[in-house]
């Protein structure tokens, strides 16, 4: 009987995680659930899916669902300790961590470090994280089954296949909103036109990192540390239908495919099955109702993909510049501050100013995020 | 060194393959070649790839390819055993079986009885001699290596995945040049329409088929043996391109596709390196260029799907009297003695008059095989 953690449950891939394994029968157990301070949520689904442990990463909020869940039989912890507690403690075979930002490293070196496996969500734990992590768990890709679905289909394109048969791996974007947009109209683009992507449904950053292809750019530096393969070999084709997750290209020609609605409840179960197929109620792909499309992606009008190969060619604290900037130009965005074609021109002042440090502790990299961040913040002062 | 024998290497499999195999470099060796009567290309191909063995299945032929390579280092064997005697003594470690019709289906079975891998091109041997096959060589599937585009395509999609999260197998077809033809134009189109394929060169009773979607319900039924998978849970889906050149569905809903641009020599080389990726200069594929779409099939106007699926459910000699009665049909039709929507028709008329034998020995697949060529013709005379 295989024993869930979500290190991230109350957000949307947690919430559809649960849906999933409540779909997947009693086989599955949900052991323990994790947030960062949605007490209510964290609390409704503690009497729905009996874990034996949950955890609030603020404090307060974690002593009010103490109080109200005095007549569960479940222990309440807090704070980061108490997450990494109830990954090591609660008696989980598979650990989701699916929380936004790099807080979901530490969750995931702790699960990592005690052999747990990890159902991984959170892209920064590899963007970010990627070297630290090699250096700390070197076996680490034994370990993980990847949650986004780009990388789980890489990752079911690749099993069975020899590695040295693969000649590059081809990550799928939908384009976001602004695929056909030209770059003077691109200057004009406002948030709500931002937020609203053509196939996924998913949070303001996410969204707004799809509409640069930012979000691309970390897929490609995260599938870089998952599958080991070198930068250069990590392509990005144009896919606005996304139907064809990703795909691997062998060096006798032949391309494999994983397709699929786009939903993200399928590569959510088959990473906590860990790849076992199940049967499941999800809509099934109808590819008479499609015309599948590629195109190369456009460099010039979307220049933050090329940011993201930049940044992982220098490795080192330069990804954690990257993401801690990129996350405030989008904010920034948002607020109508910046405009949207501000948003790589501020990234790429912050990265040419950031002093990379090479093979980077826990703290070079919280410290280079910091940095960034104030940096940004002031050359918008400066410049905007 | 991989040491291969071909077993019609002066068709157009045949030499596709050792085109194959010279791009591969000396790593790979041709240690014999059979053909069934074509001694001049045969003498050609021995001159240049030097096998120990070569036969040819008529005797005169061969007796005068027997003078002709005097000055050669090469036994000269003859005949139907002489085939057999090729494929096992001469020490090959993969047996291409090329030929087209069921004559493929002996040196099919010498090869598999001799614990011989085959790179199987030849149809007939799994469509007519499935059954007969695993009751001879219960382990048949451990050895066979699947040549054509489609079957390549699911072997690639299957590798790595348990067989019990597979949920259908979807073999791809381009629909032929009469796609989009309304059943009224059918009845008129004549034998030069019929052989111009949109996608694929290949012979003229392969062309004509798939004209009629006759080949892509023999390749249902080489599917069937192929992965032991059920006729219902094998599908058809038409899609012009001929780029997916085949699709697994999974339980999960997660489809996984074979791509590639369509060229016989990519599956042709994946078959004889035992799976091993090589790289070649073939010409790569560029999804750009494309539009992939897919399209149910139209059981009106094409039956002879349905009478592919019917001969499969009936088992035995069935599968053979429909082979037979569609080599004499497209003749026939080739010839202009009768209409493409009669192909369809005469065919009907013949499976239903087939007195079926359930687990038939070579004899009586022979035996129903002369019998349904004769039917046919007769049928023809009395009605046409």
């Amino acid at each position: 009987m295989p024993k869930i953690c979500i290190i991230g449950s109350t957000g949307s891939i947690g919430r559809q995680a649960l849906e999933v394994i409540e779909n997947l029968g009693p086989e599955f157990e949900v052991v323990s659930l994790a947030a960062r301070s949605d007490e209510k949520k964290l609390e409704e689904q503690c009497r729905k899916h009996k874990p034996n442990m949950v955890a609030l990463n603020n404090l307060d909020n974690a002593s009010r669902l103490k109080d109200s869940l005095k007549d569960e039989n479940v222990k309440v912890l807090s704070g980061e300790e108490g997450i990494n507690e109830l990954i090591t403690a609660s008696n989980a075979d598979i650990v989701l961590v699916s929380t936004v930002g790099f807080s979901g490293f530490v969750p995931t070196l702790t699960a990592l470090k005690n052999g747990i496996m990890v159902a991984l969500a959170n892209k920064e734990s590899l963007v970010i994280g990627g070297e630290l992590l090699s250096r700390e768990v070197p076996h680490f890709r034994e370990l993980i089954l990847p949650v986004d679905s780009e990388h789980s289909a890489i990752y079911q394109c690749l099993l069975g296949h020899e590695r040295e048969g693969v000649k590059k791996i081809v990550l799928t974007a939908s384009g976001g909103p602004f695929k056909d947009m030209y770059l003077e109209q691109l200057k004009e683009a406002t948030p709500a036109q931002a937020l609203k992507h053509p196939n996924w449904s998913m949070g303001p950053r996410i969204t707004i990192d799809s509409a640069t292809l930012m979000n691309k750019g970390f897929e490609v530096l995260e599938a870089r540390w998952l599958f080991n393969m070198e930068l250069k070999n990590i392509e990005v084709l144009i896919h606005p239908q996304s139907i064809v997750h990703s795909m691997v290209e062998f060096i006798d020609g032949s391309v494999l495919a994983q397709m699929g609605t786009p939903d993200m409840r399928v590569p959510i179960q088959y990473a906590l099955t860990k790849t076992k197929r199940k049967p499941n109620s999800f809509p099934a792909l109808k590819l008479t109702d499609y015309q599948l499309s590629f195109e190369l992606p456009d460099y010039q009008r979307f220049p933050c993909l090329e940011l993201a190969y930049y940044a992982g060619e220098s490795g080192g604290t330069m990804p954690a510049c990257l993401n801690a900037a990129d996350e405030v130009a989008v904010d920034l965005f948002t607020k109508g501050i910046i405009k949207f074609t501000d948003i790589p021109k501020y990234l790429e002042l912050t990265l040419k100013e950031h002093e990379n440090i090479i093979e980077p502790s826990l703290e070079d990299i919280l410290e280079a995020d910091r940095e960034a961040r104030n940096r940004l913040v002031k050359s918008v002062a400066r410049l905007g």
